[in-house]
C-alpha cells in the first residue's frame, strides 16, 4: 500500500483534562487513525479522522469469535519540545506475530509508524508535559465481517487511538502486593498466551477481582500444566534478583514477550549484571525468600515501566521482599528507563524514535 | 427489571433470501433486540429495533479485553405453523454461567426469553419452512465501557440477532473427517474453556485452517495438560459408541457443556442405552478402533445437531470409523432429535417451548 494518509480535522476540539487528573485510558485525543482491510484488496483507505464511534454490524466477528489484537506504547514530550516514541518498531513486529497466531492479516510496520506519526502531528498538543505523564497509544485490529461462521474474518479495521495518561504512581514508585493464583490459569503452551489478544485479558479478570478483594494489586500467574512455574503478573513480566543475578521466566510460548522486559534485560546486561532467562518455580522463589537470597522483585510493562513487588502471597503464605520497600536496582532501572524515555538522559541504545521535532514557533 | 419491551418496526423490510441458498449466519432478519446495562442501574431500556449497526466508542472494552459472551439456539416452524424453540432456558442458564466466569453481569433468563418471543413475533415471517431449515438465534453480551484499564466493564449491551439458516447437510447427513490436533490447545483447566466466549474461538482458528488445508473438516482438541485426553471438536461435543455403550468426555471445566450433548445423553438413557461420561484418551480410542470395538463416533452441536465422524487422523495415522459411513445409532439420534425439534414427532421430554402459535388468519 502506498496510498497517502488522508487527514480530516475535527472542527469541535474537546477540552483537555487537567494534567494532574489524567488517570489511565480515560481521556482520548481529538483524532484517531483508521484503515480497512478486505480480502483480495488488502489494507486500504488510511485516514486520520475525528475521534468518533465505530459503527459495526452486530454480526461483526469481533463480537462473537474474538479475532482482535492490540498493542500499547507511549509517546513522551521532552523538555525541549520534541516528541519521542519508545521502540515502536517492536510493537508493530509483535502485533504481526499476534496477528499470525490469530489468523489476522499482517499490518505493514512502516505504514503503521507513518500513521502514528501523522496522528501525533495532528494531536500533538494532547501530549502532556508534567513529570511522569505521557501519551498512551493503543493500536488495535478488529475483525469486522458480518458473518457467524467460525472462520477467519475476510474484513478488518486497524485503528489507533491515543490517551494522555498520568504518572502511574502519583506519589512516586511504590511496591505492590501480588497474589499468586493457584485456581485460575491465564494461558497454556499451545494456546494464545504469547499473543496480545483480548481473550487473554477477559479470562484473567475474575482472578484479578478476587485478588483485589483480598487486598492485592494483581495476580501472578503460574503455568497451566504443572501449576508451579512462574509466568507473568496480570499486565507485567516479572524479574527476581537472587544473589546479585537477575532471573526472569523464559519466553516459553505462553508468556507475553514484553518490550519493557526486553529493554530491561538489555539494560542490565549493558551494566554487566547477569540476567538468567529460565523456568522458575514458585517454590524455589519462596525458599530463596525465606533464606534471604531473594533480594528484589519487580514487574515490567508499558504502563508502570517498573513496578517493585513488596509482597507475594502463595497459598495464604505471605512473603515480604526487601522489607516491602523498593530495591536499589529496581529504583535505578526505573530512573534510567524513564529518563531515557523522557529524553532527560542519554539513550546509548538508539531506542527512542523522534516522532516530531520541536514545534515551529 | 419489569420494564416493557419497546418495539420500533422498520419501514424498510429486506428481501428474504431463497430458502435453498441460506447457508449459515449470512443473512439477518429485519429486527434485533437490544438492552443496556450500566453499573448501579442494571439492565434497562429493552427494545426491538430495526436491524442496524452498533455504534461503539473505539475504546469500548470488548475490542481490547474481550469481555463478551454468546449463545446459539434455533427456532423451528412446524407443519401446522407453530414456532418452537429447543430448550431455550438452558441457553440462558449457560449464558449466565459464562457471564459469571468472565465478570459480566447476569441477564435474567425470563426477560431474555420474553425478549426472544417478542423478536420472533415481529420477524416470524423470516423463519424458513423447508425441510432442515430453521432460524438460528444468536444472543450475545458485549462490554461497552470506553476505558482502557484492565478491569470488568461498567457498561454492557445484550443483543439478540437472528439468521435464517439452511440444512447443515443439504444432501443429507454425511460423515466428516476430523483432525486430532497435537500442537495447538483450545483450553485448559482453570481457564475459560467451559464458557461460551469469543477468545475460545479466536484461539482455535489457526489449527482449524491448518486442518482444512489437509482435507479435514474440523479439529478434535486434546486436553492442555497431558495432551492425551479427548476434549471436544471445533464446534461440537463428541461421542463414541464402544461395544454397545456410548462414551463421551466428562465435563471437566475446559469443555463446553453442550445443550445438544445433554439432550443426546438424556435421549440415549431414555432408550436404555448406557452412557458413560469419563476421561477418554485418544490412545484407547485408536486401540478400540483397531480391534473393532469402536462402532460409531459423532459430534453434537446446535448447528449440525448430529455429525457422524467417518475418520480421525492422529499423528498422520488415519482411523476410519464404521467404514466411513453414518452409523445406525447416529442416524437414529439425528432423525429423532430433529424430528422432535421440528415438531414432527412426539416430544416426551417437554423440551420444546412454543414461542408462537399458528399465525392468525
Amino acid at each position: 500500500m502506498t496510498e497517502l494518509i488522508r487527514v480530516e480535522r475535527t472542527d469541535k476540539k474537546k477540552n483537555k483534562p487537567e494534567q494532574g487528573k489524567l488517570g489511565f485510558g480515560k481521556h482520548f485525543t481529538d483524532h484517531m487513525f483508521i484503515m480497512n482491510y478486505t480480502d483480495g484488496r488488502g489494507w486500504h483507505d488510511p485516514r486520520v479522522i475525528p475521534y468518533q464511534p465505530i459503527a459495526l454490524d452486530p454480526a461483526a466477528k469481533v463480537f462473537h469469535y474474538g479475532q482482535t489484537i492490540f498493542e500499547g506504547l507511549k509517546a513522551y514530550r521532552t523538555d525541549d519540545g520534541r516528541i519521542l516514541l519508545f521502540r515502536p518498531q517492536l510493537n508493530f513486529e509483535r502485533m504481526n506475530r499476534s496477528n499470525e497466531r490469530l489468523g489476522v492479516p499482517d499490518v505493514d510496520g512502516e505504514i503503521a509508524i507513518e500513521a502514528l506519526r501523522k496522528l501525533i502531528e495532528v494531536d500533538r498538543d494532547w501530549i502532556p508535559s508534567e513529570e511522569g505523564t505521557s501519551l498512551y497509544i493503543r493500536p488495535f485490529v478488529i475483525a469486522t465481517e458480518p458473518e457467524l461462521g467460525v472462520s477467519p474474518s475476510l474484513e478488518y479495521q486497524f485503528i489507533i487511538i491515543m490517551s494522555p495518561v498520568g504518572a502511574y504512581y502519583p506519589e512516586g514508585v511504590n511496591p505492590v502486593k501480588i497474589y499468586v493464583e493457584c485456581d485460575y490459569v491465564r494461558a497454556v503452551r499451545g494456546g494464545v498466551g504469547e499473543a496480545k489478544t483480548a481473550g487473554n485479558y477477559a479470562g484473567g479478570l475474575k482472578a484479578q477481582e478476587l485478588a483485589k478483594a483480598k487486598g492485592y494489586t494483581q495476580v501472578l500467574w503460574l503455568d497451566g500444566v504443572q501449576r508451579k512455574y512462574i509466568e507473568e503478573v496480570g499486565s507485567m513480566n516479572v524479574f527476581f534478583k537472587l544473589e546479585g543475578k537477575v532471573h526472569t521466566p523464559i519466553l516459553n510460548g505462553s508468556i507475553l514477550a514484553g518490550i519493557t522486559r526486553r529493554s530491561i534485560i538489555e539494560l542490565l546486561r549493558h551494566w554487566n549484571i547477569e540476567v538468567v532467562e529460565r523456568a522458575i518455580t514458585i517454590e524455589e522463589l519462596y525458599e530463596a525468600g525465606r533464606d534471604g537470597r531473594l533480594e528484589e522483585a519487580f514487574g515490567t510493562g508499558t504502563a508502570a515501566v517498573i513496578s517493585p513487588i513488596g509482597e507475594l502471597n502463595w497459598q495464604d503464605d505471605p512473603l515480604v521482599i526487601n522489607g516491602g520497600k523498593t530495591g536499589e536496582l529496581s529504583a535505578k532501572l526505573y530512573d534510567t528507563l524513564t529518563g531515557i524515555q523522557q529524553g532527560r538522559i542519554a539513550d546509548p541504545f538508539g531506542w527512542m524514535v523522534e516522532a516530531a521535532g520541536p514545534e515551529a514557533k
